[in-house]
């Protein structure tokens, strides 16, 4: 294996729940780098290239693409807060939290939330959706999850874009989890604004939400009636200091970028179809696996399980209280479920460079010390 | 000089900007350790010493002491996103930028606010403040900027909050520049909520903003009308991710909370008291040193010049040009002037262990080359 692909065997735990995944050597040592000002113009060649790189793993033609200075969240709220209009009608999916986060976060700056929900664990079909866009002639915005951080559900979003492209309704996604692990494509895929998370496949600490905005979502947000709630996240400013007029706005945290460039580095000097191949391979590895043991997946079809995050369903031989034990004895991180699969499931990451066939025998290994 | 007080010396740039100050190398290291997850127990010790220790800094009992995931900017956000009720009537005393900022932020959130302004580089007098808040009899917050970042100008806030204690009006304080480097006392100075920054006299990269809330204040919030409407920074969902439940919120930035760990102890090692006082002898080393130079301080009374951050006037003899020349040459960052002091000004910062006497001698010799 490539060093940078192993790294998290020389940590001191393996990180192997729903992100932060562990962080390889490289992307720490550039988080040490000497502290610059945010308005230099060495850091200024920084952000380009972060915005650079962020356009082609997010395979997009984008100006408008950069790092949030806040977590996935506030990529969540970033989206949304520049978004709304007081009253817009917005069309949230939800088969998880994450969904239901996206509907109250819309809720709270002023939507008409609409609440197309299944159980969690589930996906919508392609069908669902359009039907459930055309049951409305006042929708702005349509939002779903790539990648359901939730239920490891794995949503198919590939050709919903296309379809709002010629209406004057903005599509925005939520790939905090599925960013660089499997495949996503702005641009062809007719996405208008994705935000996501640096702690999960990108192996960079959390702390920064990676967000693209298209030249539509853009003319929304400029023909706005109202100011947007958040200063801090206002795009019509962030974009003064992001763009060439580089005007202060906030301190950009400098250091948590510098990280996030190694980030980026890392990925495209894999090959970002090499990663997304790599992680379907190991995910794969995991589910022969995961049979042999008699264990389940808690997604309804197995065929939408994400490659970097699988749930599994607890039974009687194992019991959730043992990943404390796991985190202690063999400092192996595990997520267990949220909200009302608490107890119920657990979330095994394989993200970034913790995506290989070595982490999947770890988990199996160490797993057997309990069944 | 202790070796985490001179390690400004051994970066590559030295920053002598109104922030990021430079960072030692101990916060450095610390930003490098392996990232953890944000629900390990092993993590809820260091939010538990974070915590600890920022109550130390802020010299409060406040329980809710902790650090926003986001820049000073957001802790402005987040105290005022909280604290405002739809219609709230909000007194912001404003001689400069982050004043100004105060009341836009304050607005978006939907006070009512009445703003009162002096001439950037003054203060106000503790009867003109007092006189201002007596005119109303509906006021909800007072809200005052204590280290003026875009002016340099030290404002006196000591009085203020004991005024308001038996009222029912919430004192709201900005330290994004001051908290560290000169005294700040929440609990003796009746204080409510306070918010700071971390690349200031803390010497960490930017990318938090430590806070306090008063239990005054949490009563104002928990006896809210409506939502916040920022779910990021809603502190009654931060609180129990915070608290005792422990209940996932948003992930963590769990890099830069080793890095403010790290330089929080760094803080309490040297003392409070003996980091202040080093502030202040460095401020007055620079006054003496300037007023040989013939060139003057911008705030109006040099009684209220900042100890860590001194704004100077450019004369004849001084373009603003030359700041790039400096920074490029010399490896010295220095800050000009916002909004309408553009090109007027300079703000020169000596915080946490930039603050010494041969930063100083640095700054100066270096613009003997220029003038």
């Amino acid at each position: 294996m490539d060093s940078d692909l192993s790294d998290s065997f020389n940590m001191n735990k393996l990180l192997l729940g729903p992100g932060p995944s562990n962080v390889p050597k490289r992307v720490l040592t550039a988080l040490s780098n000497n502290c610059i000002s945010h308005l230099d113009p060495d850091f200024f060649s920084i952000l380009d290239e972060i915005s650079e790189n962020l356009k082609s793993l997010f395979k997009t033609e984008n100006e408008t693409t950069f790092a949030i200075s806040g977590t996935g969240s506030a990529g969540m709220e970033a989206a949304f807060a520049n978004l709304i209009d007081e009253g817009d009608k917005v069309l949230v999916f939800s088969c998880g939290l994450f969904g239901e986060r996206m509907a109250e976060v819309a809720e709270r700056y002023g939507a008409n939330v609409v609440i197309k929900s299944k159980e969690w664990g589930e996906v919508f079909e392609y069908n669902e959706i359009i039907n459930s866009i055309k049951e409305y002639d006042d929708l702005k915005i349509v939002s779903i999850v790539h990648a359901e951080t939730s239920t490891g559900a794995h949503q198919p979003i590939s050709d919903i874009g296309n379809f709002l492209k010629n209406r004057d309704i903005i599509f925005l996604v939520d790939s905090v989890t599925s960013f660089t692990g499997t495949e996503l494509n702005i641009d062809d895929w007719g996405i208008d604004v994705c935000y996501s998370g640096t702690q999960k496949c990108l192996n960079v600490p959390p702390g920064l939400s990676p967000i693209t905005f298209s030249e539509k979502a853009l003319r929304k947000i400029r023909n706005r009636k109202q100011k947007v709630k958040s200063w801090y996240l206002d795009l019509n400013l962030l974009k003064n200091y992001l763009g060439e007029k580089r005007v202060y706005h906030h301190t950009a945290p400098v250091n948590m970028l510098y990280g996030l460039n190694e980030g980026l580095k890392i990925c495209l000097e894999e090959g970002l179809e090499k990663r997304i191949l790599r992680h379907k391979d190991t995910s794969e590895y995991f589910n022969r696996m995961l049979h042999e043991t008699g264990l389940k997946l808690f997604v309804k079809d197995n065929v939408f399980s994400l490659p970097m995050l699988k749930s599994i369903q607890l039974d009687k031989k194992i019991s959730d209280g043992i990943r404390i034990d796991i985190l202690k004895k063999h400092k192996i991180e595990i997520g267990g479920g949220l909200g009302h699969t608490k107890g119920l499931i657990w979330r095994v990451g394989f993200m970034g460079c913790n995506s290989n066939k070595e982490s999947v025998d770890v988990f199996f290994e160490t797993l057997k010390n309990y069944v």
